[in-house]
Order: C-alpha cells, then structure tokens, then sequence
C-alpha cells in the first residue's frame, strides 16, 4: 500500500524507549525485534541489561509518560502521530487526556480508559476524529498480565465503524444486541450440548480460552465494559455502575471468599445442575441461552438471555461474536456483524487498522 | 452532529439547478422542495416552469456537465466539495473522470462508472481516499428510471468499508461470498418452500421488489456487477465480460425474443418445472440453493449454488443481503455481514454517511 509507519517509541508500564531524534529518526527492525526479545522474557525495557541500538534510549517512571506527552505536543497536531494503548490498565487515562489536549490522535485497544468515568470518557472523545477505538468492543483481554503492555488480545470486527456510519447517516439506532466474549459464547454453546457447565469451563481454561482466573470472565464484568463503550457511543451517560451485571457464579465464590483453585475444583461443581435446569427451560420454550449484552435506549443490561433458536444469536456456535443493531433502517431485520472475537493476530490487524485509517486527517 | 451541508446544485439527465455564487451561497430548503416537486412530476429540471428562485440558475444539455466540473476545479481541491452520482447511467463516468483530476471527492451509488473500463475504474481510485461507494455492493438498482436520477436504490450495509478495513490491517483476503440481490433473495427463499417459480416472480413484481421487466434482475447481471466492484476491491483487473453469469431464464426469453408480457405470461412458466428439480435435488444433499456471488483469487462467478442450510448464506430468508469474508484472520469462520439490501431510506443514509465520511481529509 505504500505505507511507511515510522515507530517512535515502545512503552511497557515501566519505561517508554524512545528515538533520540523524533523529528527525522525512527526505531529499526533490529531494536523492535530487541523489544519483542525483551518483553517475551517478562523482563521491564528498563530493567533491561540488552542494548536496543544506538539511536534510542530507554526513559524509566515518571519520565516516561512525560516523554510521551512531550512528543504528542511537538508532533501531535500537525503529523500523523498516534499515541497507542494496547494495555490493559485504567492508569493511562491521564496521558492520553493529556495527549488529546495537544491535538494528537489516540488509538485504543485497551477498554479501561472508555470505561471509567463518564467526563474522562468526554474528554478522550472531545475531537471525535482524532480516537479509533475498533478493538475495544469485541475483544478478550487477559488483566493480569506479566507481559503488561503486550497482554491485551481482540478483535477489530467493524462494530464501532458500522455503529458511527448508523449514526453519521441520520438513522437512529434504538437498540444493540451482543454476543460480545468469545469465551461465554464458546461455553454456552458446549453447555447447550448437554456438557456439564463444570467441565466446559474447566477445559475452556486448558485451552486458554479464559483468563488464569476463569472467574475473570464469568463475572461478566469484561462485557459489562463492551457494552458501556456501546452505550456511551449511542448517547447514553451510563457509568459501569449503572449496568445490571448477571455474574455466572454467586458472590460467596468471589475470589476474596475462594482461591482460584477451590473455586476449579469446588465451586464450579455445584453450578452445574443449576446451569443445566435453566438450559432445559429455554429448550422447553424453543430457546437458546446465550451470554449477551442488551443497549436500549438509557438501559443496558449483561447477562444470560433465552433467545430464539434460529436468530442470529441463537444459531451462534463456538467463540465467534455476533453484534445486532436495530434503527430505523434496520427495524425488523437487523444490520448483523459477525465474525471471531479474539486473538492477537485480529487485534494487531485491528489496531493497525485503526493507525491507518486516522491518516485521512494527515493526507 | 453539529453538520451543515451545503448543497451547491441538483443535475437530472439533462440539466442542473445550481447556485448563483457558489462561493458563499447554497440551494435552500425551498429551492430542494420546488426540485423534489418538478421531478416527482417526471419533468426535467430544464423544462419545468416552475421558478427554483432567484439565488440559482437552472442550466442544460452541454453546459450542466460542464459547470460540474467547473465547480470541481474552483472548490474540489481545498474544500469538501463532493460530486454525488447517484444515477444509473453509464454517462456519468467522463464527468466523474474530470472532477477526479481537479482533486475533487465523489460519492457513487451508481455501480456503472465502476463497472465498465478497468483503465475508467482505476482512474476513478486514482486518488482512494477522495472516493466513496458503500452503497454500490449492496444495492437494488432501477434502470429504466423515468424520474432518472433519483430512482437509484440501494443500501450502505458497511462492505467496501469493512473490505477495506481487512486489507488496510494487512490481513490478506482469500475469498468473499454474497447473496447481492434483495429481490433474487426473496425469489430463492420463496421457491425453496414450495411455491412456483413463476408464481414467486409474478408476486414479486407485483410487490415492487423487481424491475419493471423482471429479466433485468433475473439475468443476474446486476449481481455481477456488484461482484466485479468486489473483486476490483481486491485487486483483481477482471472485466464485467469476465464474470460467469448465470442467467434465470435461457437466452431464447431474452428481451429481444420475447416481450415482457409474454415473459411473465408464457416463458417464467415453462422454467418451473426446472427450479423445482434443481431445489429437489440440493435438499436431498442437505443443501439450499441460493443465488450467489463468488470471488476467489482471479476467479468470479455469479449464479445459484447449493450451500449448507446451516451456513449463514443458507440460513438467509427474504430479501437481506449477506457478505461472508475470508481471510487469514478470518479462516474457517467467516466476518459476516448482513442486513436489509434495498431501501430509499437505506440509499440515501449510505450516501449521507459517506458524504460526511469523507470530510476528515478537510477538518
């Protein structure tokens, strides 16, 4: 295509190495492969004993996301710059707000920063065409981390971009309907085939479907977040707070009453006959219980629904993901996007996307 | 949104209502009403006595295209001026090609600039961020058109977008399959439950999803027009001559041989009796038959196929169109598309959203 993407600097949640020169100088092949050896050791760019070339140094703590903001305010407003966070921390909200006042363009993988309060949420969508955001509704993120800035994994499918085209052309959308994890989605539909709720999840986390703590997903609270950047984007001033969250386990399995391995080994046992019992109940009724999120008007709403079968949700099979807008336009047939909601290779090709497409801004 | 449009001037076949200083000045809300008016009417904008007001002019014959690419040159390069070809005509093209050298952007719901000469079509994407098109791939299209330019339907399902999307993430795309045709959709699905042929075209012209002459969607040409800007998209230099189109009706009931009226009264009889078989035969194989597009590396075809009742172009009923998209990132389970294909409404709400997509290249 042409394309020349010229990396400035490479942030973990400790350093940032940046090019000496960030007017003219760009980080090479060979310091980007120094990084990727780097971070797959689990080791911090500063505590690092590796060189990564002569023409970049490694900034450590507080001066690292000052650099940052440094460079977005020499840079930001008059070249294609763009400040990536593929983290997965609510602690980069202050740069990026700080970015965006320079002007500079903000691409998002990492939820956390959309997801928090509703005026940090204004202010990072202050200048609407200066934020992509694409990877944040349909990925899976794994929070704990070790490799902290590499870690966040999803998909780029075109919800957001298809929401905004919804919206930009005058029709208003009334509501959204989500099969938004590729890990519920992949345990609801093996559950539907009779398998016990215990053992699905239990290999789901073999497969490294689910994050080290299944829990992580079953809670609901990673949706609840899709969800809430949905809401926001149709108009809706929610916080996380105001969404009616169904967790898949009860309270007194929360990881502060039961270790990760009691709830594997204990907890999850007892689910069972209850996950089978509310399964049999939507067959009764020709249904399907599917793991979605609900936006309609001022509600939103995650949890477990009883869907017809032959709907799109209801046919979903394995760990795809599935978004159904309704407006106008699209009353009884809704626009429908589908496709697989996880994996790094997606979010890459997501983010990368996102890079890409801002450039109009830059022609 | 905060979003002014100013509309410089409205061109019929013959004519165009444009601004007298069209620098400053723009066509109001009663100068469109008097236009909306004239040309439910079937007039031209030139032979209309009606007045448009004093602050426009209405021009014809050679100057109308003229002044187009007048303006173009004046405002194209350093404003969001757009050129809208919302028409069905093949005319247009010369127009377009001008309009694109002054650095002017153009918004097509016209498939046939597209569609014709690879040299005309790879002009037209001389400069891709000045074009847009998302409502040619999913459109039904009205040619006879007495009210010529405003009987161009269509919708803006977002597949060149999310097409473009794939490719810009650098994730190679290997085969796109699609259902194009609202009105060959709803044709397919009513056979498949048992209905005649004939009797399901009948009604379908009857209900208005068809053209006057049905054979002008039954010939699948228009789908195949659909599926070559597809596989431009791609890359691919095919030709409209290229595609393999199959035809609904043999080549002795084409237009020339046979009237319309004969068509519908005789000849779509005759072919029932074959569709029945053909239905038969793909359900004994677990299959459906629906009418598809197909674009693989060079190859492209058009034309029915059985597929897997399972597979969402399987599960497809009534008029929606479906895209599935093939990728690296997209392997065994396809990015899908899906959602009502034809539709004033939805033209027109492609059209607009594409129309201020494109102003980020003049923030």
């Amino acid at each position: 295509m042409g394309l020349h993407l010229r990396v400035l600097g490479v942030c973990d949640s400790r350093s940032i190495l940046v090019a000496n020169d960030i007017f003219t100088a760009e980080l090479g092949d060979s310091s980007l492969h120094a990084v990727c050896r780097v971070k797959s050791s689990g080791v911090s760019l500063s505590a690092s004993s590796d060189g990564f070339g002569g023409d970049c140094q490694v900034l450590s703590d507080s001066e690292a996301p000052r650099k940052v903001v440094d460079i977005a305010g020499l840079l930001g407003r008059s070249t294609g710059l763009v400040v990536v966070d593929c983290s997965a921390s609510p602690e980069t909200v202050e740069v990026l707000k700080d970015v965006i006042d320079h002007g500079c363009c903000i691409v998002l993988a990492n939820k956390k920063p959309l997801t928090t309060e509703m005026k940090d949420y204004e202010k990072l969508l202050s200048n609407i065409r200066r934020i992509r955001y694409e990877s944040t509704p349909t990925s899976l993120c794994w929070e704990t981390g070790y490799i902290d800035d590499i870690v966040q994994v999803g998909a780029g499918l075109p919800v957001i971009s298809s929401i905004n085209r919804v919206l930009t052309s005058g029709d208003p959308i009334s509501r959204i309907v989500g099969s938004l994890s590729g890990t519920l989605g992949y345990v609801m539909s093996e559950v539907e085939d009779g398998k016990p709720f215990s053992q699905v999840v239990r290999a789901a986390k073999c497969l490294g479907y689910t994050e080290p703590d299944p829990r992580d997903d079953l809670s609901g609270m990673d949706v609840a977040r899709k969800a809430l950047i949905l809401a926001r984007l149709l108009g809706s001033q929610l916080d996380l707070s105001d969404i009616k969250v169904e967790s898949l386990y009860p309270d007194e399995m929360g990881s502060t009453a039961m270790s990760t391995e009691d709830f594997l080994q204990d907890g999850l046992a007892s689910l069972d006959v209850g996950m089978a019992e509310r399964i049999k109940v939507a067959a009764s009724n020709g249904c399907v219980l599917r793991y979605v999120c609900v936006v309609e008007g001022p509600r939103c709403q995650v949890g477990l629904q009883e869907l017809p079968k032959d709907s799109p949700l209801g046919r979903l099979r394995g760990s795809d993901n599935v978004v159904e807008i309704y407006s106008r336009c699209y009353k009884d047939s809704p626009l429908v996007i589908q496709g697989a909601g996880a994996g790094n290779d997606t979010t890459a090709a997501g983010v990368l996307a996102d890079m890409v497409d801002i450039q109009d801004l830059f022609k």
